[in-house]
This record gives C-alpha cells, sequence and structure tokens, in this order.
C-alpha cells in the first residue's frame, strides 16, 4: 500500500515536535545545573542575519500547522509569537501537538492533488499541488528549523546527541 | 493517487544534494573574494563533539545512498570518506547523485512492507518496515546533516538565505 498524505505529514511532526520539546527540557537542566539564566538561550543565533532560537521553536511548529491546515482545510489557532522563555516555546510546542492530533486523518488523505498556495511577501504566492508542497517544501522547511534550533542547543553546549533529534531509539 | 516510494526518496534527495552542491559552490566563491583559504572550512565544526563539515556532506550523500540501496537492493558504490577539499565534497555529492539516478524506481516502489535492517555499533540492528525507515529514519537523518551542513556554511559567513537550502524558486 502506498504512502498516505496524512501518514507522511502529522506522524512526522508530532515526533519531532515531541522530541524538540525534550530537547528544550534538556537545555532548561543543562543551564540550572550551570547555573545561567535558561532564557538567554532564547535569543541565541548561529550568524547575526539568522533568525534566533526562538524563530526557529516557532516556525518549525508553525511549518507543520499550516502544512496541515493547508492541505485539510481544518482551521489553525494563531499564534501570537510572543514567547520570551524556554517554558513559553514548550507551550507553544503543545499547541501545536494539540492542533495536530486534532485534525481528523481522513482530511488529509486524498489530497494529493489539492492546489496549495503559499504567500510571500512582496510576490505572487508559490503554487503546487498538495503532493509535491508536501514533500519538496513543508517537510523540508519543517526539518530546516527543527535541526537549526538542535544545532543552536548543541552550539551552546547543551548535552544532546542525535538519539535526542531522532528520538525514541 | 497515493504517494509512492520513488517519489518520496529520489526526488527530495536528488534536489536537496544539488541545492547543497550550490551551497558548497558559493562558499568556495566566497573565500575566494575574501582571500582565505576555502578548505579551512572542511573541518569546521558547530561543537567540539560534533562532526565536521566534511562528515555533515559525507554523511547526507550516504543517508540518501543507503536509504536507496536498502529500499531498492540495488547496490551502491563505497566511498571512502577521503574528501579533504570542498572540490572533493562537491564531487561526492556528484557520484552519489549519479547512483540515485541510475536506480530503475520500479525498484524502490512497492517496498513499503520491505525489511529493513540498519546496522549499529556494539548494538542490535535497528529494523523497521520499508516505509517506515523511509518516513521516520532516513528522511530526518538526511535532512538534519544537509541542514547542519548548510548552517555551519552560515556560521562562517557564507552569504546563503533559505532560497539555497530549498532552491529553485
Amino acid at each position: 500500500m502506498a504512502i498516505s498524505m496524512s501518514s507522511a505529514s502529522v506522524p512526522i511532526f508530532v515526533t519531532m515536535l515531541g522530541n524538540l520539546s525534550k530537547c528544550l527540557g534538556k537545555a532548561r537542566a543543562h543551564a540550572e545545573a550551570k547555573k545561567f539564566d535558561p532564557n538567554v538561550l532564547v535569543t541565541t543565533r548561529l550568524a547575526p542575519d539568522m533568525l534566533p532560537f526562538k524563530s526557529q521553536v516557532q516556525i518549525a511548529c508553525d511549518s507543520a500547522k499550516l502544512c496541515v491546515a493547508r492541505l485539510s482545510g481544518v482551521d489553525a489557532p494563531r499564534f501570537e509569537d510572543t514567547e520570551a522563555t524556554l517554558s513559553e516555546l514548550e507551550e507553544r510546542i503543545a499547541k501545536t501537538l494539540a492542533y495536530l492530533e486534532s485534525v481528523p486523518r481522513e482530511k488529509l488523505d486524498g489530497t494529493e492533488d489539492k492546489q496549495v498556495s503559499v504567500p510571500r511577501r512582496d510576490q505572487e504566492p508559490m503554487r503546487f499541488t498538495g503532493e509535491h508542497y508536501l514533500k519538496h517544501f513543508a517537510l523540508p522547511n519543517f526539518f530546516f528549523h527543527v535541526t537549526t534550533a538542535y544545532a543552536l542547543l548543541r552550539h551552546n553546549g547543551v548535552d544532546l546527541g542525535k538519539a535526542d533529534y531522532l528520538g525514541g531509539r
């Protein structure tokens, strides 16, 4: 049986966001052990013209949420990007997970040929079929932000390994 | 029509490795403009206990290659991990792309339930069905190494943006 649209989206997003949330918990524990303010990590960047850690987590959440919303047509909650602490970022992930898990799988299945439009600032929107959007835009973009968030924590000395990123094993 | 195993693997790997190769070209041009040895970038790391840039590129190549080899049963070329320059890493990507593009799509389709075994050092191998392996191990691992390679170049001042990572638009 070929891969369904629901199975190629929600379970991947849920697993990876759950793993990311655990990495944030380890980051808080690391800061406590080293006696520095864990929220220093919220604004850390890998380059001055890259987005800070909080944005990497926010966009990881939003790229999963918007993918599922665009494919399923089920309205997603809007988040205001006001998180300023690791705990608030963990809440953002939890709210995103609650939305992802609330969407009936049958609303995602069969959306391979659905027309999906992604708005861009000052440019025409990008247009895809549902399947192309999922495989060549939503998933690569999602993994980009999850990995960059992980890389920022590693760069700042948090004791994480590949198993924290992949999870489960 | 649901997503095929071939379309959820080879075109994603080919697009992203092609984009990564262009990022390496931009890294070389950046080094020339700034008059530093471009091969300094080959050993740069985000943390002392993370793998260097060259390993990120090598493993990005190998995670794509091994995924397609394990699913399709088509033997993949073995690479010796001897790359010491950006040009040699670009060649590694080119050789990987040649293999990926040589594998007949029909050898990948229908492998959803194939038993896949991934060896581990000092532990029992991980065992998956083909579909689970692709979605929950091979793709997340591939994107991890492509993104980390990109992050290392950005961290070292190479002028790249999200469009270089995603490509095409």
